[in-house]
């Protein structure tokens, strides 16, 4: 674990469940992305922590924003003015009252997914920069992210024809190869498909001048995954066995590898029991668990590592769970976790890489839990 | 849709989305629940529902109350001095610290399920009445609750032994047939376990007052069920069957089919769109979903009705997911829904019998919407 959050811990003993997140770590993380993206533009998906010491030092930074609704453009715009220009309202699914304010506010970039948000991005933001969303596959994500948004190619090649019709400049598509992709090999199958997409819209008369490349980039977890120098690697020869000697803007939004290790949540023991005599797997029950910030833990797609005081001891085969009454609220049943056999009721755990899509996802007050207290240091 | 909330909704058109309560209807439920288990003690699971409003009128009504954790105990006690009395701590995973405040505040009902449990109690809540719950098999069930809490016949025998020996008082033991339980006949399989387990327990010299059969009866959603009458004529029978002419005090622990079909969300629609020109089912984006008060869709286990005003005319298939830019925020997919041809974006969608596992259930702030609001009427 990160020295700085270590060291805050053992100072402050902060009450548990409580997740802990070193910002410089952060800044850090957007640095080398710039660094192995160079020319990129950065926009940060802030859904994945809006925190506003993390968005302040990113702006401070020069990043962009991806925003997911008005009320986080209202936060930004809270912030500072002049942020504006860095907004893109990534969401394909918005009501027109929220694209008409976000116009207001002076935001000009929007994405869309069908004709129906077309028509309504014409009417409430007239003249502005639209881009599509493609339907990609997503084989190797491990959080999908493959069939609520986006449209087909034919589809998408259709609409940004169509966008200019209706007034709004086709500013170019994005696609967004799954959370967590794994596969460095996708990008190169999805940029040639845009390529194609790209080719066909030029000989319509459309010329797009921008590519977003979505997110999706993967940070480690329990398990060890291709490097962020060597996923920007396949994407920047992706980039330039499609599209050669480009001249395009070229977007990314990543969420969480930006803030996803950067955190982690210090919880306790509540109870370690077992169900029956015979029972060969001991119950861990934390107290944090599924609606208390761990959603993500759904289907046990996101394996975090969890680290405890007793690591170097033996360790046995357990099923771990959150604090509620709610059969739903188990973390890990299948995914074959180990704790250590000498751990005890009262010890603390941390739950490492939980920057991400943990301290805004927790519930109001499920089973009257407050929502996840949250450090930013 | 319940006529009172029906012109709640008319006269005050309230922003959506929203969750509207007939608070009236939470009070006629728990008056007919008395009626068809006569004699028994209602306990409110108070996670279905903890509005003040909610539990003010129970109050009022005589309820005792289930509760789930120190913070539900907290607002209980401030709402009313000498509520103690009707708490029950009815979660078998609770801090040592957490017994010990719910001690100092007077209760002196709880459930446990481990040993590790036991000896929490007999330190921080010595000679409290303490009830094992036991783990059942729950087949019939719709939302599990068959494997996280509770522990086998022989161990719940030990247990209770062992119970009186660390100087508590055994004071009976629990069970839950899984919630929303359609299968009658799982009262009767489970109540021949539970009377074999007082009998054996006489015979070791421990005698049980109180049998509490938890909650899980079902309410409709989108089919029908069988009604309460049938499941408390079942229970009663059951009962007799087993237990003959006892005078065991019966605990019963509702908390769903109190306040569920008592709550209309509404809603309203953001887009409807499809993926591609030749795709046979329409995309229907609701303004709330997994994230904002909907979790009971996981796995789409707790299939809702939806009312528009349309539903004379044709219908088709549809996907339904919420507002949120997250893969998992799809509500329906597998379960055949069919929503109107005429449905329009911007058009109003009432999802029924939502008054229970909602508000609470909704994030502090995912993608920056805020949690759902609640009017209690």
């Amino acid at each position: 674990m990160n020295d700085k959050i270590q060291q805050f811990l053992a100072s402050q003993n902060p009450e548990t469940p409580c997740l802990v997140v070193d910002v410089d770590r952060v800044v850090d993380h957007y640095a080398s992305l710039r660094q192995n993206l160079p020319g990129a533009e950065i926009f940060y998906a802030m859904k994945a922590n809006p925190a506003p010491e993390i968005i302040r030092a990113l702006m401070d930074e020069g990043a962009s924003f991806d925003v997911a609704s008005i009320y986080e453009i209202r936060q930004l715009m809270a912030l500072e003015k002049g942020v504006h220009e860095r907004i893109s309202f990534g969401n394909t699914i918005k009501k027109e009252g929220d694209i008409a304010e976000a116009f207001a506010h002076g935001i000009r970039l929007f994405a869309f997914d069908s004709i129906e948000e077309l028509q309504k991005l014409s009417r409430a933001a007239p003249g502005s920069k639209v881009y599509c969303r493609l339907l990609m596959t997503n084989a190797g994500a491990q959080w999908p992210t493959s069939r609520k948004f986006g449209c087909d190619v034919e589809m998408a090649r259709d609409l940004l024809i169509k966008a200019q019709k209706l007034g709004l400049d086709p500013y170019g598509v994005s696609f967004h190869v799954g959370s967590q992709q794994t596969d460095v090999r996708q990008w190169d199958i999805a940029l040639g498909e845009v390529h194609q997409l790209f080719v066909e819209l030029e000989q319509a008369g459309v010329r797009l001048s921008m590519l977003n490349l979505g997110g999706g980039m993967p940070i480690r977890y329990r398990e060890d995954v291709v490097d962020e120098v060597e996923s920007c690697a396949a994407i920047r020869h992706a980039l330039e066995h499609h599209f050669g000697d480009h001249n395009l803007r070229i977007w990314v939004e990543p969420g969480r590898s930006i803030v996803g290790d950067a955190g982690v949540i210090e919880t306790e023991v509540v109870l370690i029991s077992k169900k029956s005599a015979d029972d060969e797997r001991r119950w861990v029950y934390l107290d944090i668990g599924k609606f208390g910030g761990l959603p993500e833990t759904m289907g046990e797609c996101i394996r975090y590592s969890i680290e405890t005081d007793h690591d170097d001891g033996f360790k046995g085969p357990v099923v771990i769970a959150g604090p509620t009454c709610d059969e739903v609220d188990i973390l890990y049943d299948q995914a074959g976790y180990l704790l250590p056999l000498d751990l005890k009721i009262g010890d603390r755990v941390r739950i490492l890489a939980t920057g991400a899509y943990t301290a805004t996802y927790s519930s109001v007050g499920f089973n009257g839990f407050p929502p996840l207290k949250a450090y930013y240091i």
